[in-house]
């Protein structure tokens, strides 16, 4: 079996470390002089925006800032995105925010440089040419997005999701900073944190899972677990927020090298569907798909119950397998995690549809390590409309 | 603190990962004109570079092959060899081999797009533009070079080892293949491992430890742990051997991010002056320095025990920190890791001398959890003139 692993180029890790971007691009863009931010008013209103233009301006560097890119972004809000932007000659693109601007902006950035259309682009190594060089600053902690070389757009009028993947999507640098996610809302702490757990421990059952994606996955589990209650309750915790930020980064990572699994291929539809937010839509699904992927995965479950902190001393494999499942939905009840797709306009006659649509995200089912059924994905919808 | 990783854009590891260069190589260089191989005859005569050629070879491509670089190599080495394929202008250059071929492609890669000589290059981030597009194919399990943006080279009338450190060093293709090592020589096989762990370990007791250097010291070091008699022992085990490849790599990582310390700078005199190869050096000097680091450094050798497979269970700190030197002095042993200096011309009046050039390596004994005088260096080395 042969397996890989690809990154972006440079990852800074640590509290107020996005105040060395400047000095970090210096590295790579030695003069600048036009920069493009990417973001969103939240986050402008934070005051992260300032923090970046005082250290990037200069009498030679100008600075743009465009925060017209929507939660879970359609292709059509990208494509007016860079109507607006495409102009001017950028030798920079800061994206920071969630996973929507970070995916945003990797795809803006390969826009400028390739003649073609996003279109174009849907699929797996269809971008031809590297993009602008790139610096990625994620405010949440959970797609792992700035580590991906994938990004989603939502196509509405076939209510689908679909993706680019190239190794052109990598940044040239990451800036993890603690700081930024402080602030983060409850339920949003909540879902994107679970989010990355999801993409760990489906990368660590996928059965694609191997030596790269293992190491990330159990690091990220090992970082998730030990924080995600302290990150939600105690919110402005460094610590705790450092743990999410590392661990959902190390999240994307397992993922590229792995994979994800039948969580995402249930979560597909209900983002185009249904315009559910990824990583509330991941977190809604993961006990329910583990629970019935349960019996083939009881000797991978067993090894990341250590790592989420779970004895394993004098109990047998498949007592400690149940007690890694309980373990979630403990934390899905103290996260306040929605268990209810009523609330998102879901009826018991959807359930049938909503299961054809999954079953068609083989790509991801065939990472499974447990074949579902069209009456397994129903029921696993099913549990969600209490 | 802030704390940063940076690697090598794409690694792909496993048994014949090495038929993938083409494909592997055409998602980031789509058409290929001329290549470069740089290797060693030692290398050739195992059939390698006929895989490679077979491979890559079209009417479109030619490739050439170099097998002029040295073990070690001089600066003069390296500028001979560049000044033999300078003429042409190639879009691939390919290292295979032990960490002397992978750190001159990597320089050579620079020296190509750079109106730079060597000297101009010494030192941190001074190499101005990124290189020729690189594979970098290990054969042995030691160095990490294939992952690290550090080359180094040696200065004979200097007697000295010196560096260069940038990004641009970086490659963009990682081929672990464990085949390529199944031939390597027992000496070899021990010295290059247990160079392999010393990165790890150093970087994991380095005062510049962090949370990125520290997960891949720690898998690393269990990796290493689990293999390396092994893979002296019965070098044909496949398991093994990629063991010691990722271990290895993993180690380039942990080094990259956090540094190396004391072992190093009291190796590079040994290298400079006596032409001791580096891995023999490093593995020579390992149990000593941590003996004499001991009490510095009890909190993490007891977190390094485990993943060494030594049990823990009612133990004291201490003891278990000794334990862990115990199994490094077993391996030296039953590894027949080299002993003696007077092996290589080294005299009882040389070693002050010595003490006193390792002593100027304060970039990496900085690093050293505890302060050496130049005592306690002679020392050291003295434990290597029975």
């Amino acid at each position: 079996m042969t397996y890989q692993f690809i990154t972006a180029d440079m990852i800074v890790s640590g509290q107020r470390s996005i105040y060395s971007v400047k000095e970090k691009v210096a590295s790579f863009t030695p003069s600048l002089t036009s920069v493009l931010i990417v973001t969103q008013d939240t986050i402008k209103n934070l005051g992260f925006i300032d923090i970046l233009q005082e250290q990037l301006a200069s009498p030679e560097t100008t600075i743009e800032v465009n925060t017209n890119i929507l939660p879970e972004p359609t292709l059509e809000n990208i494509e007016a995105v860079y109507h607006d932007v495409s102009a001017k000659a950028y030798d920079l693109i800061i994206g920071i925010g969630g996973g929507s601007v970070l995916d945003a902006t990797k795809i803006l950035s390969v826009l400028m440089t390739n003649n073609q259309s996003i279109s174009d682009m849907l699929g797996t190594d269809l971008v031809k040419e590297p993009g602008i060089p790139t610096v990625l600053i994620p405010t949440t902690s959970g797609t792992g997005s700035e580590v991906t070389p994938n990004a989603i757009v939502t196509l509405p009028e076939e209510e689908l999701k679909v993706g680019i993947v190239s190794r052109h999507l990598l940044p040239s640098l990451v800036i993890l900073d603690p700081e930024l996610t402080l602030g983060l809302p409850k339920p949003i702490t909540a879902a994107t944190g679970m989010d990355a757990f999801t993409h760990s421990l489906e990368s660590f059952i996928s059965n694609k899972a191997n030596p790269f994606s293992d190491m990330f996955a159990l690091e990220s589990i090992r970082l998730i677990s030990s924080s995600i209650v302290e990150a939600y309750e105690n919110g402005s915790s460094v610590q705790a927020r450092e743990n999410m930020l590392v661990g959902s980064m190390y999240g994307g990572m397992a993922l590229t090298a792995a994979g994800t699994a039948a969580v995402h291929a249930l979560a597909y539809p209900l983002g185009g569907k249904y315009h559910i937010p990824h990583g509330e839509a991941n977190s809604m699904l993961l006990p329910h798909v583990m629970n019935v992927n349960m019996d083939a995965i009881i000797d991978r479950l067993y090894l990341v119950a250590e790592p989420m902190g779970i004895s394993i001393t004098n109990k047998s494999k498949e007592t400690i397998a149940k007690e890694v499942i309980t373990v979630i939905e403990e934390w899905t009840a103290t996260l306040n995690i929605p268990q209810n797709l009523s609330d998102y306009g879901v009826k018991e006659e959807d359930l049938k549809e909503l299961a054809v649509s999954a079953s068609k995200v083989t790509r991801l089912l065939n990472n499974n390590p447990k074949e579902l059924s069209l009456e397994d994905m129903e029921n696993i919808y099913r549990k969600l409309l209490p």
